[in-house]
């Protein structure tokens, strides 16, 4: 039956029912709804936005609608450049991607001594992200090659050094968020269920996780299923087509995903990371109105 | 809002519409109902169940209300036997565990000549359950120690040869049954998405999983999530507690789980596998009376 069909359904038997006070079956075997309600904030990379600086992209993010910016690796050192930029404007930073030592393998390493290193540089890339406002470090514990370790050793080594990071992350208002691949990137995490087992094993607030679209339409058999599993953990999340253009450029539909935003109540960003087809200045926007029709179908 | 607050919700504004014609907001986010109404049938392997030889357990069963039977592995090379016990009963065979070559790493071994037999093993198996009317034969791809192959290998192996498998499964009339344990116990197959995963990329409907509620507890952080994700690769589910007991006899609960099965629209059993604390002449049926409830709850 679909959405529409039981809303019809449901009026029918609770004014039939009224009378008798009758409590309609139709509605017994549904998923409790979240404390809060989901929101779609719309977020990008600076990458596929056009403009010549920093400044004429963040106007064109504005002027289109967008609630949050993705920042780049570089913002670590170059704060007050970011912080400024959003001064007169009310857009808010999403999360970092891109951060030295997030996606380098080296807190996983198989050559021990590349361990503290990284954990000192996440660290640092935490503390950004308080000062920034930033939601979040994203992180990809290991791309396929950059440990010589398995799964099992890359898990344990994980739940005993992410709590430390967790802790300054939280003490800097903000997270660390695990990003699952698809396995022809990093093997080692491919499945939100998975990153948010390693989350909730941490047992530490500030250990979150995300979710991309487009590894999850090559990993997951359902957006929503992933995104109830991850649940409180989720703090992030990636937009992204099936061959990584525009939302809305190919057939990949979001909205079995966003009926899982919708069911956890996500408060924080849907952000662009793909490509573009065509003319950026026209299929942005349509990108976004398409988002917004998938977010109110869900 | 509990289920409760939301039906007197839905009720009154259903109601208040009614004259306008306008749908209730407060089904907006509603996750579609599956087609087919999900049934909760009981099943139990035949250890735990009192009786001096099969024919005393399984009218036992019968006279406790069980809807299934698991088999065990000696069911292979003595099928007369479990067909004949069936015969003036209203029981049916729910699935197959520990039949020989299915839990003993051999078909992803790390030695090659291992995986043959293996293979001729399982066949083996899965003619016998399609011979009994069983659902499926519950397969184990490797406990911990069994191969010296990683993840990503083990993997491979598997959506190389599992349909096969699977093409001998359905002409059976039965299914090969994918079971995710804890990582204490295999690490490479932990969670009912990632067997999900496993069973899409086979492309073929002979492959199947299951999930076991003890498993369950230790690996995912949504039971509701993890069979959501399973979908209609789910063929079996494994009932225990948290330690492992029978079901209510701790404080796991299967709520959540239940509606994941209902969700999905489930039509196979839920099987005990677990010990059981006290006298099972009267915990078993206290515990199914127990499951019941959790499932009306759901």
């Amino acid at each position: 039956m679909s959405i529409v069909n039981r809303r019809n359904f449901l009026l029918t038997s609770a004014v039939a029912a009224a009378g008798t006070a009758v409590v309609p079956q139709a509605i017994k075997a549904e998923i409790p709804k979240p404390a809060v309600e989901g929101v779609l904030k719309l977020s990008s990379q600076l990458g596929i936005i056009p403009g010549k600086d920093l400044a004429e992209k963040l106007a064109t993010m504005e002027k289109w609608g967008f609630d949050g910016v993705e920042l780049p690796g570089d913002v670590v050192g170059n704060e007050k450049k970011y912080i400024d930029a959003l001064k007169n404007t009310k857009l808010k930073y999403s999360a970092i991607c891109g951060a030295a030592f997030c996606a380098n393998g080296d807190l996983v390493s198989d050559v021990v001594e590349k361990r503290k290193p990284a954990f000192e540089g996440i660290k640092k890339a935490l503390t950004t992200a308080g000062e920034v406002g930033s939601t979040g470090v994203i992180f990809v514990p290991a791309f396929n090659g950059q440990t010589k370790l398995g799964n099992q050793e890359i898990r344990k080594i994980l739940i005993d050094v992410l709590p430390a990071l967790g802790e300054h992350a939280q003490k800097a208002g903000t997270t660390l968020i695990l990003e699952p691949l698809n396995r022809g990137e990093a093997y080692f995490l491919r499945q939100v269920a998975d990153a948010a087992s390693i989350a909730r094993d941490c047992k530490n607030s500030g250990i979150a996780l995300m979710g991309d679209f487009y590894h999850m339409c090559i990993e997951e058999t359902s957006d929503l299923g992933a995104f109830i599993s991850g649940g409180s953990y989720v703090r992030h999340v990636h937009l992204a087509s099936r061959i990584r253009v525009l939302p809305g450029q190919d057939d990949r539909q979001f909205v079995d995903g966003f009926r899982g935003l919708k069911q956890i109540g996500y408060q924080y960003y849907c952000s662009f990371e793909c490509g573009v087809k065509g003319n950026a200045m026209e299929e942005i926007p349509k990108s976004m109105a398409f988002l917004r029709d998938q977010w109110a179908k869900a």
